[in-house]
């Protein structure tokens, strides 16, 4: 069941590699449907809040017409940085499924304490390690090719 | 002239208020021009990353065609969040420019020390203070005749 979210958040991610952009998915999930989803556009749209979990909880909202999504949960290939754990707590995601940690600037603990710092609003739990080592090797993968 | 500037980003929250959002407004400024504008939506649009920052921030990247905003500095009556915090990282802007201190979820090192931490991509200066009373005042008026 995990599997089968994280597999369609790496189908997400594989369409930022086809563009040249660092190759992360996201899916919003609720009742075990997809409601929202997203993959990073940052250079292609020349938009800097164009990551892929910002895109899948815009997308997310605008299919509920709702800007709480406190039923849903959220599988994302790379762990999120501190906008988009800001925005997972400004929209009371339930729960995050994360695959790779990101030891730049992952914000649900490695480098920053944003979704682990449980706010008034934060109430998301934190998975690790959802088919780490795919989504590992895709991001691996693409900076290998870029040296 | 950051008094200009910041009473343009009081406007906006203006604009918030009138429709009954929570009065939160920005304004991005490059070479002594506002390049970006917003004022929250979070309730109108029914998208919880709707805050004025990211409206700013996506109008101003959207008007300069590039992602990249360190010539830029963002003028904001409240302190940012952890979202929008992150987005002022992920765009490079240079000077933040804060009216009112965010007790709840301030992000700029009242709550997270997200633009404090000087992380690789971080290089944005934080002044605080600019028309505080003002900014502070506009809250607080929404807040207690929401009461």
């Amino acid at each position: 069941m995990f599997n089968k979210f994280m597999q369609e958040a790496l189908n997400e991610a594989e369409k930022s590699l086809h563009l040249s952009e660092v190759p992360v998915g996201a899916v919003v999930v609720k009742d075990g449907i997809i409601i929202g989803r997203g993959h990073n556009l940052k250079e292609t749209s020349n938009d800097g809040t164009m990551h892929a979990e910002i895109i899948a909880i815009k997308n997310a909202c605008r299919n509920l017409n709702n800007w709480r999504l406190s039923d849903c949960d959220l599988f994302v290939t790379l762990e999120p940085c501190p906008m988009c754990a800001g925005a997972i707590i400004e929209t009371r995601i339930r729960r995050v499924y994360i695959g790779a940690e990101n030891a730049n600037s992952g914000a649900a603990g490695t480098v920053y304490d944003i979704l682990g710092k449980r706010s008034l609003n934060s109430t998301s739990d934190i998975y690790f390690g959802i088919m780490e080592e795919e989504c590992k090797n895709l991001l691996k993968n693409f900076f290998e090719k870029l040296r």
